[in-house]
């Protein structure tokens, strides 16, 4: 063992056959996972964006040049022994979903693994128009009652489990984002939620189906979207206590992502903020959906949360206590997948006097496209950590903690304490950069 | 003590009697700094911008609540105990430079304190022209030999020590960016070093005088500009066993701040990175001086070393091996202090495709008027930490480290670093953010 | 009469004696426009943004030099001469209204003329929160009926000519964004006019019974919002028949002024255009009235218009046939006054590959303050030029025409069309820049 | 004839046979250009970017509703006619030289004409790289005497002529921008031309041989780039005498334009401008050579000239009597071909108040690739116009003017000249945009 190790390493179970991946959704999101792991496993491309596969993680102290990639670190699922499966309410299959989608380069990024895409076709999807009204599509099990929803969703998985005979599995949520829903007296226990699935009570959507069959089936869920899904009472209760992993809400990409690191600079320095205006235009289906007010809310929400958990207006009056925050969202169809966001920042300094920062983001949803969630919840659940895994946060608008707890939203902490906990799992010492070693007199 | 402290604090000696702060240069920083601190003396302005002073500190688990200020946490010196003195190669007082460089309100933070603004008075400067061509100005002590200089500028300060009666002195350059100068044979030792001052030697720029000075004196010396002053072998060597403290160089604010919380985003997220250009158009008298390339050299080398060291290309180079980085300064005089920096960063997610992210920063330089490095400083001297300050990386372009290690210029590692310490003094527990007692099973 | 001269001059009373304005609405615009003419008359600032009193004309061939003043070449009323009056909801006058509002400087642009600021005091509006339900104030004649409103400013009229001795008039509406209403039934002659007043229609809004009341009084109006006022077709024949100048809505500044130079660019160049997305964000009561969606509604009408009149899409389907155009603005309190628009444009050029444009205008109403309409208005009545001044289109979003016309909405046409009606009036000769005679054979 | 037309058509011979052109250079504008017009030809691409081929001009009264195609309204040479011939100091054909431009979709636009572009092989430059330091390159004719360089030009002609057996040719330069060389006595007359051309004189650099060669053959010569090439005394009397259209320097594309948009709009209305910072990244053939500081100044005067003759200063010394303008270049390999050019523009409005406009073009140099300089050019020579044709100032930075005029750079203007010209060329009214018909009285 290392010199530098502090601690006894967790017991993990091997990443042995396969991993069975059911993304809620076959859109632009999915195909371009799809198509990215796919095109990696032949090494016909990188996998960048993927922390998971590219990241280093650094091991004791500076000096000790110690920093192995994390994939030979922490014994992660082989991106080779991935296998497809998903529900969509259109009938395209992963093949047409990427031409459609238009992130990627037909002949370079499509065509090259045209069979493997053609052979995903989704499976009938447990979709309510009544949840995503801008979405008209039929390849559905119909509007029959939750149950029936959701004894479908897990008779598909159990069909997927013996035809691509996996080992584990994972599903991850790339669908769209449902109007919006408070968590009520529906979430709170399994006696409610189950008497509400049979009252086809309105305040339970299909995320929810989808991430209670998950559970059911111990299966890890990840949560692409703000839906509520999995983050509830009822069923953070019963991940906890059926040991599967779950994490957060709709993952951080652009302008959030750039914001949780703008906004930890600005309290870092202590820096004041007096107003932040974010809008976005965006021209795929997701810019579709949420031109709907319903369904804004739900995202509004999820973007808005961000900056008071990280300013903490409480303990910064002066500072963060008149902040005035908006969030926009255009769909924009010129653009077609390549969103762009454009941030103004009000700040002042020294003084009180004010400065400006402008952020243009001309981003792609593809960077997010990346399998990290699904390789760290599989290796959650191998290393015997049930429930939520707030060390994922980093993936996150709205990461998942334990109750009483703020939710981290600084990427940066949030980056220490994904890397600290791999260190944690395999026995290495804590970073804290505190160094004193390097000074410290004889 | 707490039940979440781990170890014994160190002994620091308290903060009795005045506090002297030499500035080399009376001009916008330095003026700004001085009224800002007047100021808040008074309870007349807030000092936004200091973490120091407005910035808390969280103690033990998150569950326990316990985040006190900084300053109530660590002895600092207070700011009624701190006295001014000053050089500068034009003889305005404070109160005229402060009018001149045009940052401040006149009636509201000039006027209200116009008494003490007028009673500091710059010293005559060590000044020379040939590592500043673009400025002329006489209130100095002429071009004599490089030993008078010396000698004049360690009288100055016993005559201040003396007159002000203060207990410590800090030294902070906040004067004018000298032509490019590699350290060389004559910085190497404390006998070559000497030895070139009585040779006048051309690589002996004033700056190593002020900076030695200090050093001789027993006065932590914190370096505004790129200039090389404290930053070289002999003088880090001779801090270190004088135990007298020193940090880094070049004061880290608008531009390259936003640079190190933006790049180390891009590498948490395994994002590439093919080019990033910044431009920065300022018409003050730092961008007069900047104009001429001699002097932008100097600037430039602090500000291109950022990305390298916080990418690491040599570990990444699919994502950070090709990086074209440009850095542009002009002096463009209609916005006066207020500079504007413009960013265009090309990156690169999922499967290789583009992305662009611009940043416009309306900035000041006002933001860098924080008294911290005064503060913090005279606090690790107190605390018995001579020579190099790692944990106040967070304040420059260009930190200092011990030999052997690279600087860490991620802001986020700089700010841990920072908090690390300041518990690690006090005796405090180390944050790792690792949090498994959240969660883990009973 | 000059050698270049091709016509006979119209026939122009002389503008002697005083000008009466009256404002509608007294506040930031008003005010600023207020204080910014009596500085001008005391030779305190230059009266920058008016064309008409800074601007030249150019007469003749390029090679004769001719090109005096504006105000020297046609004869405009003098600012000397101006003598104000305005109504508005809040009782402040012209002093506390420029306070309030913090467009100006207090010492140098409102202290300097407080005198006759203060003695500006606003007549009771004839307001009905009906129009514009973010305003809540009672400085007003009350809910009275549309007939006594009608009456009531007219008597107004004749009070305010009486006390101040004023020769002419004009009135202009400087005041809220009313809520949408489209020309109906009650717009169509002078008796369906009259029986709706008397009905109470709520199709009469109170910015048509101030049109309305001006007409009768054979008083120019200008209108600085996009309210239907007097662009209806019963006012635009009154106006025509009683020699009446009118001219067109809501005034060009910002974001629409830029709209209307860069679009004419692309088409100047056949450059073809996919999407326009402008956002604003503006903190004063004017982002406050259009916070509301029904008010917002009528400024929108009003800034998407002008892209389609001036791309022409039936002339250029290809290039201009599927422009996707987005107008928002957003209440955004931070910045007070200083409002910022932000635009991307979406265009392509040769063989369809595309480009972008992205302006950010960190604007000012005040650039709009110019007393030019005011100037101009009058001058064509003196002209004898009744009814719809299309030249003075420049000034405007949506510029009244004649029946049959289009708009033309090119800034560049507009002051060609301007100044060629300046030359028209004064016998000049038509400018057609064919410049033949600089070029041709002898 | 039509009502409206006021007076004769000129002659104008007819297009009839081949057209030849010549492009000097062969790189990624000219390459562009010819693949545009090949697949224009094929009607495989809409020439977008082409006034001449897609623009309409309006004829008569706006209620006449007259707007032909430019194309069916004059006689222009037709696309189909045109046949290519190129020089340049690298090898490559048009195919190959598309290839490394990087500027076209390979499949669809390259590729699809490929026997065409591999057909157009460069004839060897007459090049030298004192001029152009940067490029290093072979296909050239040697360096040989400057004399023989023009004869081996006059015979490119010829041979060309004879094998394409064109009717009609003209040349444009496509190449690089040439070292700064100021107009001086050897450029005053023939005489003394000559002499300097014997005497291998530096301030005779190849872009005068190769537009003194097209003016002694008799063909219109246009300019892409800032040299002087034609624009000298000499050549600009050679051309008045032998009836050979000229016309200007350095294409208009990009920031200029835009520049020469939002300049005509300030001075509209009046608002005045302190500052006008100009940046641009690109990364192509002519970012490196313009990375060179000699090559730079001939294209940095170029740029610079254009705002003073729009503002006028010395008209309006209060609004634009202290501008501070600057240009930069920055060679900037990461976006290829795609250049962005970013602006800051500091103007001052009502009581001098400040605001700023910012303008981000992420522009193409295939927007300027549009063939109407070799069209209007040609129609020129045929309409018996020799010498400058400032009508087509439209298409430049630096447009030539007849002595003793200033010339206009508001796009514009330059618009309405050109339109105008051609309305005089086929006897049409001038359009003054006066429109007095539509609104006086009977």
């Amino acid at each position: 063992m290392s010199p530098s190790s502090s601690g006894s390493a967790r017991k993990i179970a091997p990443a042995t056959g396969k991993l069975g991946v059911l993304t809620v959704g076959l859109g632009a999101v999915s195909s371009t996972l799809i198509a990215g792991v796919e095109l990696a496993k032949r090494g016909m491309a990188a996998p960048i964006g993927s922390l998971a596969q590219m990241g280093t993680i650094r091991l004791g102290k500076r000096t000790e040049n110690r920093s192995p990639l994390i994939k030979d670190f922490v014994p992660l699922a082989r991106l080779e022994d991935i296998e497809w499966g998903a529900w969509d309410p259109f009938p395209d299959d992963a093949y047409v979903a990427a031409q459609r989608a238009g992130v990627l380069e037909g002949p370079r990024h499509i065509e090259a693994i045209s069979d493997t895409l053609r052979a995903i076709r989704p499976m009938k999807a447990a979709f309510d128009r009544e949840y995503v009204k801008n979405i008209n599509a039929d390849n559905t099990i119909g509007t029959i009652s939750k149950r029936a929803m959701l004894n479908a969703i897990r008779e598909d998985i159990h069909r997927f489990r013996d035809e691509k005979k996996v080992d584990r599995m994972v599903m991850i949520w790339c669908a769209s984002t449902e109007k919006f829903i408070e968590p009520g007296p529906a979430h709170r226990d399994l006696a409610s939620f189950e008497k509400a699935i049979d009252a086809n009570d309105p305040t339970i959507a299909p995320s929810m189906l989808y991430a209670y069959a998950a559970i059911l089936e111990g299966i890890p869920f990840a949560n692409g979207a703000p839906n509520l899904a999995v983050d509830t009472p009822v069923l953070r209760d019963l991940a906890t206590q059926k040991g599967v992993a779950i994490s957060g809400k709709d993952f951080k990409t652009g302008q959030t992502m750039v914001k949780t690191v703008i906004a930890p600079m600005l309290k870092a320095r202590m820096l004041g903020l007096s107003g932040w205006y974010s809008t976005n235009i965006l021209g795929n289906r997701d810019g579709e959906v949420l031109d709907d007010p319903e369904n804004f809310k739900t995202k509004e929400e999820s973007k808005l949360g961000v900056l008071e958990h990280i300013l903490q207006p409480e303990k910064y009056p002066e500072l963060y206590g008149n902040v005035f925050h908006k969030v926009r969202i255009n769909y924009y169809p010129p653009r077609g997948d390549n969103k762009e966001g454009w941030d103004n920042i009000d700040i002042f300094g020294w003084l009180g006097y004010p400065m400006q920062i402008k952020v243009d983001f001309l981003c792609r949803d593809s960077i997010l496209a990346a399998p990290d969630l699904v390789l760290f919840s599989d290796l959650a659940q191998r290393a015997g950590l049930g429930g939520i895994q707030e060390w994922l946060s980093f993936y996150y608008k709205s990461p998942q903690v334990a109750e009483g707890l703020y939710p981290e939203h600084d990427l940066f902490i949030q980056l220490t304490k994904l890397k600290n906990t791999l260190r944690w799992m395999m026995g290495e010492e804590q970073i804290t950069h505190l160094g004193r070693e390097y000074y410290d007199e004889v």
